[in-house]
């Protein structure tokens, strides 16, 4: 684990290139630390001798005093002589705020940096960055034109924009930060350096992110369990979804992969909170701001919603908006109700949502809240408030505020409107109340919410399963044989032996080079036959016509003729090896497709889905990666429509599930072992009913 | 058509109900109409000689000057004794606020005003509602806290509530109106009706809609085109999504039907604009505002969208946002790209999103306006800034009023975060330019505005459709001896003749009731065959074990007696007609679905989707509304992913589609002839390949 403490926690900090000149980048950095920063600073400028009076120094070397952090803004090219004089002084925090490096394609000058931090032992943010601040450290070593106050929220943003838009709206929102960083292009120091550091960090209790790219993905999602494990909830804002890595691939795994649906998998498997747009991760914070802290965290649920409204239509909304969450409608006790009776006028709707009527006053909201606050069906409470014309706006925010404080039970409200409603908005920030301008967005803040206190009451699951019958040798062996040979495609012969060594059942299947060994071949097996054509140059052999179904034993000869005439008219400069024959199985089975596909940023990512002709047509697909465990496997087998196929649809029998999850994971533990794999097509896997395990009926790969 | 101008051009009204006691609703109406109004105001109260300084009367009979609108808000019970006296005196236009009537289940009250109204010709509206604005009468006929500022933009709500916060937050979105109006329990006015006066009224150049439900298909789609003639969009939000309706259904149709998704169908046919959310209708009409006016009603369209941004992230957001659209990031001219490295910086980015980096001032900007303005391949320009260190904010925002001004290009703006940039946010609502907090935003409202814009390109098509071989009165007969005989289920035998009635094409099948009759049919026949149970209580008929496919003729007999045995077992109490017999179609083909289910709101409604085993595995299905033309089952049938099964996936023929089609639109003539249909199931409806047909395979109807 990286120590960032050399940064947030640093008592001297340098700044190179600090300047006088105003709105500068140079002299908005010596601003910021001198306004904020009670340690020592140290500007350096080549001829300045005060800046912003704050004397200056030509050099590092000339300031001979202990320094923790070097805040770097001097062009790219001199860059690695500065870090590489900081290093020898002993230097071991950098910041460096200069553009020029990996972004322009300067891959040389990025290679070097990171060579002088490994050397001297230096931790560092950027380069292309806006900088950090720990607003428990008084430290803004960044350019924004806006300082954060302190909070418990971490954030970490690749773009140095989304940054300085976050602050300028902290205020309005009411958010504060623990810790501000803009990390810029990732040399050094990535997202998940940065979990390792705040899982451990006390004075953050959240983490939100905006991130265009995302890397290592084992390692992220064992820094975000240890995020969990402190009770930290994770958002993610990822930016930059595109298939252009999708449309270049070949494989019906690859067609089908496009970058976010890998993301989708990250996400789901590390526990993170996706947020969707830039106003939902605010939207986002804000909630998690107001509801999660240390003593908050055995709090079981935010399920079961209670809804008080003054008027029908918003609360038709918010309803409306339930739908895409996890969360439901309290059905409240028969207590409840009466309590409510008692406190609200005869036409009051009593039932969820309660609606309080639209001339209602403060005190029918106090009446309302204390009834439904003192129900334990109820978790969350939503009050919505419109403003009618003897609505009682700021005085019913303060009822809210109290009944909060006094029974420590979830509440947010959405008063709609603007001009009417700003100070009551005002008073809800003042008191950390989540507060929101439309129903929607409530409802999906709250159900995120819910999301992260489910995850975290689940059970992480260890990662390493222990598999029989793999040997790991064989495959190594067929390897090194074809890199010998500079051989990258493997057919469905090669293909299969692999996946054999890896436990998977195959058919046996012959390679027939003529009709004459078709003939007995066909004797041996004695039963109905499958043909194959068997060639690297055909990936997809249906298209070519080089698949047979149902061949008798005492066809063979004939039919190995027609299927060779058949795909040489399709395909005629391919080379064949010959046709494979297998047995024809006619057990009931569904036809599923487990691929591999390597993403660009995320690498190696596995996906189930449903198989044979339905695979383009429906995309009924979903990702996992590693490390994969049986419990991902299962939510993967939940996001896909043909769930209700393995669980047996319409009369027919269920399928085996379990063995279906068992070869994902040996899949799983295949790229794990090899990553040079780069596309595998298994398709169709058979997947038999109950108990009877599936059976790998084709598959081709492709290493690198 | 009703006649509204009594209503919005009124020269006098009279208020039933006027009160002095502040903060009364009667009060409220009394003040905002003194505060607005220039016509004549007579306030009717029993006790008060004044109401707020305006000479008060005790009754409508007793004022003896012209009226021609009452605004009424007194007790539900004595509203129709006030329309009576109201109709007697010859007042013709009538707002009921009083609330009491159908929403408290009054429906007796209700049908008695509707009575009235018809009887003295007056046009109402509501009751159960807060009123209407006519900003270019002066007229605030409702208890609304806030007035509406003259615009072009007509909003129509079912909820008093969000029209509230409507009026709330008009003026911070720099909204005007044209008409207002709280349509309450649309007694005698809805939406349709305002519809109809709107796409006439001179000052109204947008529809905005908040509904929870609309009625009446028909009419609603041919006034939305007198609309989309005369150019104005109809934008709404349906609020009150619910499957209640579904859950009870038994049919395949009705269980996928869901409410929405036949609002989804009406939407399409109408061309009606959705907003998802409040935000989403706040977003668009501000958009539609600032971009739709009769002199722009030409422009072709929104689609190829040029970004100029200061910062990278928020760039990558809006491209991510364009994939829900159907808008283009413009590809620019080779002229546009020299000019734009003419007035950039060295390092910006001269393709499109156009950055102009971090450090960009006003002039930059500017520079970078005018090289894509004068770009024939850009409709759109959408501008970003974020607030760094020496961002222009103000002038940058000058800067873009004056290039929308010289150019009169659609240019749309978000400049993020909060306090830095509220200042240019007003700018842009002064003048018109439709401003946004983030990209997401824009970029669906821009979308929205585009698909308005092909919509109004888009050609009528006629919805008359004339078919041969229509044997109405058959069908007549059918369901006249049916309904004498109490007969409301029609199981495949019957529900075959019906549809055989209106041209499709059905397979010969008999009915046998003996082994013996079914060993004699299938002589006859002399092919494969397929035997199916006929019986009124089996509506699923493989699920009972009721199918058996490719039968020999010669084992019919035998398959006959195993047939009805498995049956008896499954389904020991159904009361069996026979066995239906008929030839076993081996022609490849899609198994698809067509169905009807009754809305409870809308009527009628056609489904199309994929058939067979996977109707609930993927529901993969669209629906539309009569009247229904050609190009609306195109679009039915673009919006099933099983289209790509219909042009042949995968080396398979393309199906005829054709005929498909031909047989939707003849069941929209079905349905349109004999509404007491109220369930439906064509499943399977086989499509051949091209030039071949359909062939309806099984079929199930219930009517009421």
């Amino acid at each position: 684990m990286k120590d960032f403490n050399k940064i947030f926690k640093a008592q001297s900090v340098a700044i190179i290139g600090a300047s006088n000149k105003k709105g500068s980048i140079g002299n908005t950095l010596a601003l910021n630390l001198k306004n904020s920063f009670k340690g020592k600073i140290y500007p350096v400028n080549l001829k300045e001798k005060q800046i912003e009076n704050l004397k200056a120094y030509t050099s590092l070397s000339e300031i001979k005093k202990k320094i923790d952090l070097m805040l770097i803004a001097v062009p790219a090219k001199i860059v690695c002589d500065i870090l590489e004089e900081g290093g020898r002084l002993g230097i071991k925090g950098a910041i460096v705020i200069s553009a020029g490096f990996k972004e322009v394609g300067n891959l040389e000058l990025d290679n070097k940096l990171k060579a002088i931090c490994k050397k001297y032992n230096i931790t560092l943010i950027g380069p292309n960055c806006l900088g950090v601040l720990n607003s428990y450290n008084n430290l803004n070593a960044s350019f924004a034109a806006q300082s954060a106050k302190p909070g418990k929220t971490a954030f970490i943003s690749q773009s140095g924009a989304v940054c300085t838009a976050v602050l300028d709206s902290a205020e309005k929102l009411g958010i504060g930060f623990s810790k501000f960083v803009s990390v810029g292009n990732k040399s050094m120091t990535n997202e998940t350096d940065l979990f390792e550091y705040l899982a451990a960090d006390k004075e953050t209790e959240i983490v939100a992110v905006y991130a265009e790219e995302l890397n290592e993905p084992e390692r992220l999602i064992k820094a975000a369990r240890k995020l969990k494990e402190a009770g930290k909830p994770l958002i993610i804002l990822k930016a930059g979804r595109s298939l252009a890595a999708a449309k270049s691939a070949a494989s019906h795994t690859g067609a089908l992969a496009g970058e976010d649906k890998v993301y989708q998998a990250l996400f789901r498997q590390a526990g993170i909170i996706r947020a969707d747009k830039i106003e939902e991760l605010f939207d986002f914070i804000k909630i998690f701001s107001a509801e999660i802290s240390k003593k908050n965290l055995k709090k079981k649920s935010y399920k079961n919603l209670a809804i008080i409204t003054n008027a029908g239509g918003p609360g038709v909304v918010a309803v409306d908006s339930l739908e895409e969450t996890n969360l439901e409608l309290a059905s409240l006790g028969a207590k409840t109700k009466e309590n409510l009776k008692k406190v609200l006028a005869l036409a009051a709707n009593t039932n969820n949502p309660i609606d309080v009527l639209g001339d209602a006053l403060a005190e029918d909201y106090k009446g309302a809240l204390q009834a439904v606050l003192s129900d334990d069906k109820v978790d969350s409470i939503l009050v919505i408030l419109t403003p009618q014309a003897i609505t009682e706006i700021e005085k019913t925010a303060k009822v809210i505020i109290e009944a909060k404080k006094k029974y420590n039970k979830t509440i947010v409200a959405v008063f709609m409107g603007e001009a009417m409603v700003n100070s009551a908005r005002e008073i809800f920030t003042k008191n950390y109340l989540a507060s929101y301008s439309f129903p929607e967005d409530v409802i999906k803040a709250l159900g995120a919410l819910n999301k992260w206190a489910e995850f975290y009451r689940e059970k992480s699951e260890k990662a390493e399963i222990n598999f029989k019958n793999i040997n790991k040798k064989k495959v190594e062996k067929i390897f090194t044989d074809a890199k010998k040979r500079g051989q990258k495609a493997f057919p469905e012969f090669s293909a299969l032996e692999i996946l054999k060594a890896y436990g998977f059942k195959t058919l046996k299947s012959y390679l027939a080079k003529s009709s004459e060994e078709a003939i007995l071949i066909a004797k041996k097996i004695n039963k109905d036959l499958v043909l194959k054509i068997s060639s690297a140059d055909i990936l997809h052999k249906s298209d070519a016509g080089g698949i047979m179904l149902n061949v008798l034993p005492s066809e063979a000869g004939k039919k190995f003729k027609e299927l060779l005439a058949r795909v040489f008219k399709k395909k005629p400069k391919a080379k064949i090896d010959g046709v494979l024959i297998t047995e024809m199985i006619k057990e009931e089975g569904l036809e599923m497709i487990l691929g591999v596909f390597k993403d660009p940023a995320l690498g190696s990512a596995i996906m189930l889905g449903l198989g044979g002709v339905f695979v383009e047509v429906f995309q009924d697909v979903s990702f996992g990666l590693n490390p994969l465990t049986r419990e991902d496997v299962y939510k993967m087998i939940e996001e896909l429509k043909s769930k209700k196929l393995l669980a047996g649809a319409r009369g027919s029998e269920p399928k085996d599930e379990e063995v279906l999850i068992d070869s994902v994971l040996r899949l799983a533990k295949l790229i794990k072992d090899f990553p040079e794999i780069l596309e595998l097509d298994i398709n169709p896997i058979l997947v038999l009913k109950k108990g009877r395990g599936v059976i790998v009926l084709d598959a081709r790969m492709i290493i690198c």
